[in-house]
């Protein structure tokens, strides 16, 4: 059985969580309304994909025994909009970097505060941190998050986002915490899944349902131009969509296509 | 002032910990005996590099203190060898991958077992898992170690270590744990330092000091044909150097400049 750790007084990990130790743990942040939970099901997957991937056996009926709890908590519709984030570590014990055998999963869930957004325009810079393109965990949420910690700590203040590309790729791929977008004459162009750090779960839900939007799809990196022409926009599960309105001190437009995509987007998530 | 935490019964840290959340810290581990800690500068130079290169504001000053607190706590001279972990962290706070200003270091101190040592020959395979050629944090020690992880994931229970090569890369150029090297006709052999996911200590001491023993030093990966034809030696600073016995499932040969290269270093370091 895992270990569960909910929210309290100052929740606290022993320290040789391989989380910790070794970044070997996968988290989800979830925006939780009154009207429950959202993306629910993209977020599962995206976990349990992560703990596949990261020899932690926690599984879809693990999985189900932690939601359960969490509703009886009240956690998954609180009476105001939250944001509860929960990680999945390998737990304690094992030889160094080598696993125990078996795993004991430790399983953290936390409230953290809801990311500020910039509905009217964000501003965005290049960042100079790169992603790599073969790290381990690639594509999962996992707890090694140094590439998006040191890309942020290249943001100034009044920069809500900074862009990344893939080492010896061309074209920008992603937020630090976001995906990318840009509404191009109908179509809807966004990186492609194998040149992310972190598979997007509103990415996902939002390729799959392009039509529903009245939007053909387009999977490649963006360049400089494409910002500069078409517009950008940033997206995630706890934020929905953002319309960018400048990088790096140079306006970037925002489109009628974007901003029609931004608003049924939004609406249809519930974000305000 | 950082926030110390020592060993004793059961130490735990808060779970918003950015080393838990993000990766963001680094650690040594320590050899102690009752001459003193082992390569003690190469370990302090290490962790305060990873720390500027981390954004983790824990200079020499503060590494004094630790020291004189860990020398107060009879940690770094105890009675038998033991093995002494510092990890370093970017405390709590920020918002999300954003570091909070100032950062408040947290430092965790603890005593972890010492790895048993097949001095007598040890077994090890080729992993498939790659090292990134641009993964942040690389050279230092950082708690974002998932590629080690997964590549002793690969390891059968008797086997010793796994050798990693760096993707796109020819050649093998690190264990998961230890650095490589091959006594080659009066030339130490290793791989180079713009290669490896962590700079060994010892490796350094090593390159630093082979003339001392009798050695030249040559830079570059290592090849099967090097490990058939001259051998491989594991090195770190917690075990000395161990002679490899076997290569997925087939024999390594220790040639005579390999055995006393063994030897004299253990001795010099006092390994037994």
């Amino acid at each position: 059985m895992p270990e569960w750790i909910w929210p309290g007084s100052d929740p606290v990990v022993p320290s040789d969580d391989r989380g910790l130790a070794y970044g070997q743990g996968v988290f989800e942040t979830l925006r939780v309304t009154p009207a429950g939970p959202v993306l629910l099901e993209a977020h599962r997957e995206r976990l349990l994909a992560g703990c596949r991937a990261l020899g932690i056996p926690f599984d879809a009926g693990a999985l189900d025994a932690w939601q359960q709890q969490a509703a009886e908590r009240g956690l998954l519709a609180p009476q105001a909009p939250a944001v509860l984030k929960i990680t999945v570590t390998a737990g304690s014990g094992g030889r160094g970097y080598r696993p125990p055998e078996p795993v004991t999963p430790r399983v953290i869930s936390v409230l953290v505060p809801a990311p500020p957004v910039p509905r009217d325009g964000a501003r965005v810079r290049f960042c100079q941190q790169p992603l790599s393109a073969v790290a381990a965990g690639r594509g999962h949420k996992s707890l090694a998050r140094l590439e998006q910690v040191l890309a942020s700590a290249e943001l100034s203040d009044d920069e809500f986002e900074g862009l990344m590309a893939v080492d010896g790729g061309s074209g920008w791929v992603e937020g630090t915490r976001t995906c990318l977008f840009s509404v191009v004459d109908g179509t809807l162009v966004t990186p492609p899944r194998d040149q992310l750090a972190v598979l997007g779960t509103l990415r996902e839900w939002l390729v799959r349902n392009a039509d529903h939007f009245g939007l053909a799809v387009q999977e490649r990196a963006l360049t400089e131009a494409d910002l500069r022409t078409h517009g950008l926009l940033l997206g995630n599960s706890v934020m929905g969509l953002v319309p960018v309105s400048e990088c790096g001190d140079s306006p970037v437009p925002v489109n009628a296509g974007a901003t029609r995509l931004v608003e049924d987007v939004n609406r249809e998530l519930g974000f305000g």
